[in-house]
């Protein structure tokens, strides 16, 4: 049975990551921090000084400036962390880098498998289809977000290009010109509408075949579950950093 | 059986267009008109003074310049005439309208079936699903195309926005902001890749569900198959002005 | 401002409707039914005969077996009352339609707006397209469903059927076979895997051209805002039996 | 430049072919091989044993009775060979395997570099996602193909199948039972419609999210671009036996 210890388990993602360690029979949440009130099933500790439960690993989702006394928690009781936090500052990343010569670390901007398979997949993709196929980046959001494209389109643009020769221009508009496509070209589309979660596809062009890799988030949920997975995956693991590439292997 | 003229018969389109009458039992090439040498198994003469063949309906897809002897064998002969050739000048659009007061002529930007009825089914869907649903466009061509979006994008977007009350901004680009998607807006995007022949897609995104009314030409036959359709439709009625939206009634 | 009553408020369907009507700025949530404890923010009665608070609609997600006493309630206070509880028998049926003699009553097997309109669509593909196009119906959902096809891939099918001269036959499975497809057919293919939520797409597929309407329920949220809009729809609408259909028009 | 023999050249993609090789710098038809006439701008022998003509590689789209006579051609000639026929039995493949001993002979079953691609990402895919995501695999084609699945849908199932510890079953029907999708389970569905050329997708589906890997093919040309690709790459090959895996790697 693995035990582990939620860090913000009063949030919304907090809450996902509980029920779905507690669909996995092999593993068992056995303590919470968070400051807020909780209708929890485990003990929750309002900061990570007070926490007095033996654990195996440590889930994360609160936010950046908890990352200290977090990481003080976990090197003193060698217990291995998976951090999916974002908007960690310089110091902050530098700091966890650090920490991971004493305990496994685990840290990765898109905490879906899925995603982090697509990006391996569209490199894979780029590598035998090379100058061929025509590259095209399709995402789709909900109509609250304010940022286009998507940080994660751009994850996966940029993984393309770093496979393939020469320079690559990004492209996300073409209405304004009137010119043939060069290869060199990445289009990058940001559609809008609804509550869309978020879809992003791959579009390989070439001569009278295409190839699409899609990924389709349904719910935030999915960033828990990558979360538990990971958790499982870092027990027993060698001190170090590690990121979702490493589920991958 | 009908008894039908192809004009342009030695074109590409010509060819196509004499491929699907044969494959239809109620139809039949009964004389083309093209300057140019045809392998064609119907009598083909160089102009359309010179045609003595009876025939119950023509289909042109020449050129603008053929317009004015081409209606004057129609008138002539009495023969309803489906003109398939895009690029007219206001002064041959002028002539073809003074025509159908003597014969049905058959004029429309798209000869596709499909295309027609998809932009009716998103003229519906705009109507009932109002401003609760977001609208994008997505369009899809080769990389050979220069123009960008299509024609038939920019027809299906004039279409929804003339169900809706209100002012309409069209969106191409979203990346050189950061704010909230508008329920004015239509985004408007061009992928451009390899060999497509022509992908068109609707999107409407509302709360907590999407629809999608989406057409693809899988070559440029499509077109022939719609002149073909018209040809049939157009045999046996009153003089007067036709286009695509007379078939989907 | 529209007043509403929600019967079957503690349930996770009553909940998201209270939360859609409180973002709406026309309506307010003014009482509840429901024998469970419910942290509603408005007062909860533990049965019709008990609610004693004026309002202009009831919205119904409790059990078949509450209708005869909603049914009373809204007779003797006049109220437009939506039915989005499934599973009613014969009898319940029946009753249903008889208070419509007294009162507005509306009642859809499917209350997602988009699924309703997608059924139009398709209606109207189907005549147009006739014979010429072979439609195929795909459904996806998630790997706990035990029915398939789901029973809105059926009542598509069926209302394409209508629009058909001569008789349909669906085919499920193609691999047992060794011959061409026939017009008459309607393939209907029900894929299953993960937490799919629920997707509905119709192919028309023509001579070099295919058509495509699709629809995505993204949560379970989207019955309860078809249940809303319905409600705000059947406000001071004559006695009658209303269904989604009649938000199309 | 590389120097063709296309075999079949009268045939249809023995056209496509040439006109493949013509639109590349560095590739030349200099003869080809079929008993129809042909109105190639090439020397065309009626059978292998006349060609007079030297060349650096031979693409055959012929038929497989004339296997042994071309690859006693290529074996005195040293001439590397891409056989692109289908249909050869267990006596012809085990001749093209005894040449591989003398001569680079490439052979695939499927010449789309892009469902060779897509195979292997299906099988990286599944490797990583494992039991935790449905796999269902989906085809179309148009209706005129009498055989379901596609063979190219059961080599993709295949080689997941592979991937996989456990036994899989196929499951081409779902609405004659009343259960729960199995884990072990591969859904395959054959869509059939109108003139699709060829349509694969694979859908993996898990816990909140969905990775789709798809393939089109827009016409037949495709193989032919295929071949092409395989010629230049088997130009200066040691004596082998290749596919098309070789190109991926």
């Amino acid at each position: 049975m693995i035990k582990v210890i939620i860090s913000g388990c009063s949030g919304k993602m907090g809450h996902v990551v509980a029920q779905e360690i507690a669909q996995r029979e092999q593993m068992q949440a056995v303590a919470g921090i968070d400051l807020r009130p909780c209708a929890c099933d485990f003990p929750v500790f309002s900061s990570p000084t007070e926490v007095n439960v033996k654990a195996d690993v440590m889930i994360d989702f609160s936010n950046p400036s908890a990352l200290f006394s977090l990481l003080a928690l976990a090197k003193r009781e060698k217990l291995p962390v998976i951090l999916c936090t974002t908007g960690y500052d310089e110091k902050q990343v530098a700091a966890l880098k650090e920490a991971s010569r004493e305990i496994p670390v685990f840290y990765s901007r898109n905490m879906s498998l899925g995603i982090n398979l697509m990006i391996e997949l569209c490199k894979k993709a780029s590598q035998v289809l090379g100058s061929a196929f025509d590259v095209e980046v399709i995402e789709q959001h909900h109509n609250q977000k304010i940022d286009a494209p998507s940080g994660t389109a751009l994850m996966i643009a940029n993984a393309i290009s770093q496979t393939r020769s020469g320079t690559t221009q990004y492209v996300y508009d073409r209405h304004s010109q009137r010119r043939k496509r060069e290869p060199s070209e990445i289009g990058i589309h940001s559609i809008r509408g609804g509550t869309i979660v978020g879809e992003h596809e791959v579009l390989f062009a070439g001569h009278h075949e295409t190839i699409r890799i899609a990924h389709t988030a349904q719910s935030k949920e999915v960033f828990a579950v990558g979360a538990v997975n990971a958790a499982a995956y870092l027990v027993g693991k060698p001190v170090g950093l590690y990121d979702m590439s490493d589920l991958l292997k």
